[in-house]
């Protein structure tokens, strides 16, 4: 056996190739995402571990200094992960032993590859929850912005995708409005279960070892530490779940919007139109302009529910403890990171340059919309409202209703009121400041993490 | 056109009856659990009709007194839901015409059945996390227990299903704590997103009378309305889907839970048994005592999943404003609200009688179970941690750890302190007091809803 | 230990009341289903017992004869299972001891209660697929009826919901009516998946008696025996997830169906209405008729999809061999037997009364339908294609289409050819006749099941 | 309007990038394994407008030898996809233009970019299929030689994870086995599907050009074409759901083989060990080998049962014809494609490889497993089974069964008669022969089409 092998736990013996290969999978490429994060949970550990003496001054310096630099490499893409090391984890420990020899070797005491992917993959986490929320700040906002502008636009009001009542570009956008103020507020919810450090639990056992767990979660920007050690391990699939709900729950806000504007920018809707630069074309048929955009905001939408589903499967039935089948949650973490933040810049510049048709719109505030307007009018008169309503059906019944009775409703129905988009901007407001508290919580944190002078 | 007839959107005509079957479905079943909510939801929509005279102080106390009659009936399971009236919502509409006549009649003023089914299904919801939460807590308490008795057994802890480093059993049960703690504070954030009154939104669109929706949302118990009249309609599924979510969670709580017993309590682990009232017998087998407990409580949660998933279905890609598919949505509500009650109850009582064999669970501390201890032990004596790995591997290579390396770490290792489980209990204390509060004030404004006098 | 008493595993000891009710679960609801099944797979085992003299011909016939009771009990749902009896197949046997003594309680040798399960949902699922392969025959003929009498009305073909190129009625039923064939075809391959009977494998390691199984075989109708005894436990969820797959694709056709015709009949689009007995109404807006028939063969789509889910998460990850969660895969069998029924006999009456309107749809042949024609009439003559469709894209860029362009393809484009409506009478003709085949063979074996004399 | 634009439908404009970015996706990365298919399936397109003079015999043999070109760098992973083009499909009509001018041109009329994709598509799927059922005949001929060599150990048979019946390797192996033959007939049933050209229906309503689509099907290697132009297009997202669904039936069986062996391979069961080649080690813990291959298998499944539903959650609720949505399932159907024979590979080598314990298999088995036997020995003496169940069931009660009753039963319980075998490897070969037909039938076609010469 010899004692330069490259695999952690390698203790001499060959290893089939193909079993190799099968067993590192893709992993090589989605931890290229996490090495960033792997430095400075390993520059959190160096430093725990040089509290208990476990590392020198000296050694600690040395391991910071290549800790940034590997940093440094792994965020200008060009750190590199051989396949015979399995996984960006076991690359950086090897890293770390070229570089700085037996210091690099001391890194690995107390702490195993899972906790070390543990608090990866939670900085990773957290750091792309507040990326989203940034992003649906800038949407919330383009949203009220447009109602400012145009939201007094009348519209009808569907329901069963039958026109229903009168309403307005604005109580359309105010709906959209809501949902995000509560994923603003889901953010905040789940940052907050992030906000553990994991390190310090190592297999999920515990480390014999008097490591200052409290120490290590203030040097990463933890509010806490996640106490027990073998939850950090059952928590493995389960905050990732919570991660991909996340962004499960803000596509389907997208969803829901591109499904609306599909189908209003058809030509038998006619109330929207895309700017040009937004659709594409036919390879076939010349006169085409399709609103791609729209439909892949929907078709990703319903990728990222597999993808939650996904976690699900992995982690569902599993004993407690880690096992191997946990490894595949990277994958839909890293990818829903960058496809939410895609979605919600996309779906930012519908919003913004969305054409009206204002003609078409005013054109289909047809009088029988304003039916229960009629039937409740006779009930402020004292007719029961059952009564009512069946005397305004048969009135439809024989023809459209009529316009005499619609006439006094017609200004005004179905307007968002400006208190309430004074509400809105409030709590955006609110949500916002919060955000930014977080965000620079942990940015202060994260600053000093690679610092050799005190 | 008849005036009496019992559809209320029915003006005449025949509806086919295969079809009219199809669109009714189950809705008569599942409403039945919802009549209830609805008498609550009617109540406070008379008074608020009151409030602005369209209805008189005598209609709105014979209104009172007949909701509060039907709701008797309907918690005696008393109240019938004729198929040909659709569903609970209209049933109940029919009967307050029947006792109150034109006064039942005018009750529809300014809501719409959807309102009336967002109203009841909220109610219904808020009440069931509050029962979870009382029974997470009794599960709690009983985790906490059976640690105070024997968390200090021994026990190895696995990863990869292999033994891999010494545990106890109270460091199994502090791992489900955690995870029963993060579901309480869960269940408060839900309780937070469900605290918004849906009442006095109609169809989608608002409604065209001056209704005060902050007084309807306080005879409720609602800390705030649902603000934009689209979003509570939108928010149909979305709601559904958050209650299923706390259940998935609380169930993959569970399913991890015998995942793990169903296992630990083979003849081949032999660390736990059931008690033989909580095992099944085989028909042909005579010798068989099975753990059907165990394996229902891992099947329920894996059907649990796809409830949520049925939400979800039904849900995706809906356009804005309601639409029928959302109707299949109170199904897996009202059985998710009992299922995981009947499960937590079950789980409670197999954790406080689950049956240790401490023989077993100490013959399975093998030495090898403290090879990481060992390997450290180098390490604090300044071996480089990845060579110190490497010569105990070598060793065991050569047959099982010596006894005398491990001897230091027989005692205590695995176990968890006192301080953790005083912070644990704790916790409980706080979250079970929050609990409570949010249940005192939601039964204060119940318990007068149907009051007559002042 | 008492010998009467009533469950079948049971060796004394008393049961938990909580526990028991949970383990029951609704066993005894979905059991109700599978009686009549259970009779026929306890009257094939009775003969194939009474074959190797482990019942007399009078202890057979008494048997048979019961059981010919109980399942006219059962067909008129007035067989009970009792709740303390677990399930069905207990009940069964139980019936049987009383019925008939001794000869009944030999009943169980040679079988176990998950044999007993496998066979009866085997036929029950064989039957309905036979069901569901008329309803969809009778579907694919109104398909085939309304496109002889409608098929050349004109109508836009879309892509991406816009105006892509010439179409009509007929293309748009041939497409679904495509899909049909395909289920049908997927019916039989189905059937020749459950043609082998699992009967006579015990607790699914075989039983230790000269059972002729191909005799068991033959007098269910089955062609083949199911070899492996453990294959017939590990097929449990397997088989039932083949047979939710047949109900969610053909469900999946009417899905597509549901879309279009929700989209097609809105007023916007014009080009087809529900008949009156096919819509319904709201409870607040007098003027609504809404397509909730089509919403809900949409959303019961969507829920078939979560049920074979459901099947699938059940299954998921156990080991072979029986486990109890399995017990759970009842329900979701059960109950889309009868939902997909209904769903394809709600479908058909739609395109039967569907109302079509020919000047809508006429009217909305714009001449810009039509470009791909244009161009491709270029090329023909000799324009490279891509050049001739840059041509026609800028004409259109700078007003509509001009009509003389179009006036050549005006007629007769997006036709269906009468030929193609022959193959398509062909194939169902012959599909037709293979399932007639299969359902004869299976009655005539199953009417024999019971006859006491020889 | 520039006629050398590159995008297919670019009809001049600027196309915003961020909007560009996000609708091209990562198509280019998943197309770049369709390419070859595209190279056949233009070849074959180019042939059928040839033969209708729309192209001349020398423009058809330019553009076939450039598309062997082609085809060749594809096959070699040197040809590249622009970015700015969108697509393979686009780039490769670029490439045609750039080798042949006008005669690249050309190629386009009479085919959509749609159809192009679905014949790629269809081909690409057929020739996985006939790889996977490679893979599956040699994963069965491991599980039968294995059966020979040891199928005649002994070990217990398992339900509910509780040891029942007296069981043998062989029996075990045999029940994958029978699961491997369905998939066999499952994937033929599959072939069958796929076995219809989509070429010539361009957008979905058919070409106005006089394509003998009967030739083109020919030229493919297709048994017929698919009729419906509409369907072709309704059919994306389902034809990719049945393929995916063939993987997840096959990896369901390779999850059920892991989820046994990881049980039965631990130390506390001891059947069955992983030779090191097969397992990997710990970070930390130095005395671990873990089964990870096992565990990937496992979750590998769980991750195609989520792909499995992003197919079917992008196809959901979307009405008739091509939405851009669809062009996610590529990369569904592209990864499936190789992690499932990934998969197969891998629990092949399990299969040869894994070490028997035969001792510890002995040694499991204890009296108790034969109580059936001891009962229906008595029952086979006239005792009612029920009776001799229950007086077996006392006796174990008392103590484990006694040896003597035991002893008849001992030798050759729970063993598969050779006859079995030999019906395996029968219909194995019968299978085997099937596939190589299916295969030599499609490459007889394909290795002709770039021909040039007659």
């Amino acid at each position: 056996m010899s004692e330069d092998s490259t695999r952690l736990w390698d203790k001499g013996g060959t290893v089939d190739e193909v079993v190799h290969r099968f067993t590192v999978g893709d992993d090589p490429v989605w931890d290229l995402q996490l090495v960033h994060w792997d430095c400075l949970g390993s520059a959190a550990h160096a430093r725990t571990l040089a509290r208990i003496e476990l590392l020198t001054t000296a050694e600690l310096e040395a391991i910071l200094r290549s800790l940034a630099e590997i940093d440094q490499l792994a965020c200008a893409k060009r750190f590199e992960i051989p396949a015979e090391l399995e996984d960006g984890h076991t690359a950086l420990e090897a890293e770390l032993v070229r570089r700085c020899g037996d210091a690099g070797a001391r890194i690995h005491a107390g702490r195993s590859r899972n906790d070390q992917v543990a608090v990866a993959l939670r900085l990773f986490m957290r750091y792309h929850v507040l990326i989203w929320m940034d992003l649906l700040d800038g949407f919330l906002k383009s949203l009220l912005e447009r109602a400012k502008r145009h939201g007094d636009t009348p519209m009808p009001g569907y329901t069963h995708l039958r026109p229903a009542m009168p309403s307005s570009l604005g109580l359309w956008l105010h709906a959209v409005a809501e949902a995000v103020l509560e994923q603003m507020q889901a953010g905040l919810e789940l940052l907050n279960r992030l906000d553990a450090c994991p390190l310090g639990t190592g297999a999920g056992f515990g480390v014999p070892l008097p490591l200052d767990r409290a120490y290590t979660a203030g040097l990463l920007g933890f509010s806490r530490i996640q106490r027990s050690p073998l939850d950090v391990q059952n928590s493995r699939g389960r905050l990732e779940k919570y991660f991909m709900r996340l962004a499960v729950d803000v596509a389907d806000i997208l969803e829901k919007l591109s499904s609306d504007l599909i189908l209003f920018s058809t030509p038998e809707f006619g109330f929207f139109e895309l700017p040009p630069a937004m659709t594409t074309g036919s390879s076939i048929m010349p006169q085409k302009r399709n609103p791609d955009v729209l439909e892949l905001l929907r078709g990703r939408s319903a990728q990222m529910r597999a993808r939650h589903m996904e976690v699900e499967n992995v982690r569902a039935k599993l004993p407690s403890g880690y096992q191997r089948d946990l490894q595949l949650t990277k994958e839909p973490v890293v990818r829903t990171a960058q496809d939410l933040a895609d979605m919600l810049h996309v779906a930012t510049r519908v919003v913004q340059e969305l054409v009206l048709n204002p003609a078409r719109m005013t054109a289909a505030m047809k009088p029988d919309l304003y039916a229960t307007h009629a039937a409740l009018a006779m009930a402020s008169e004292g007719v029961p409202f059952r009564v009512a309503y069946r005397r305004i059906a048969a009135e439809i019944e024989a023809g459209e209703l009529d316009e005499q009775r619609v006439q006094p409703w017609r200004d005004g129905s179905g307007r968002v009121s400006p208190e309430v988009w004074a509400e809105l901007d409030h709590e955006a407001g609110v949500l916002s400041e919060l955000t930014e508290q977080a965000q620079a919580k942990i940015t202060a944190a994260e600053d000093k993490l690679f610092a050799t002078s005190p």
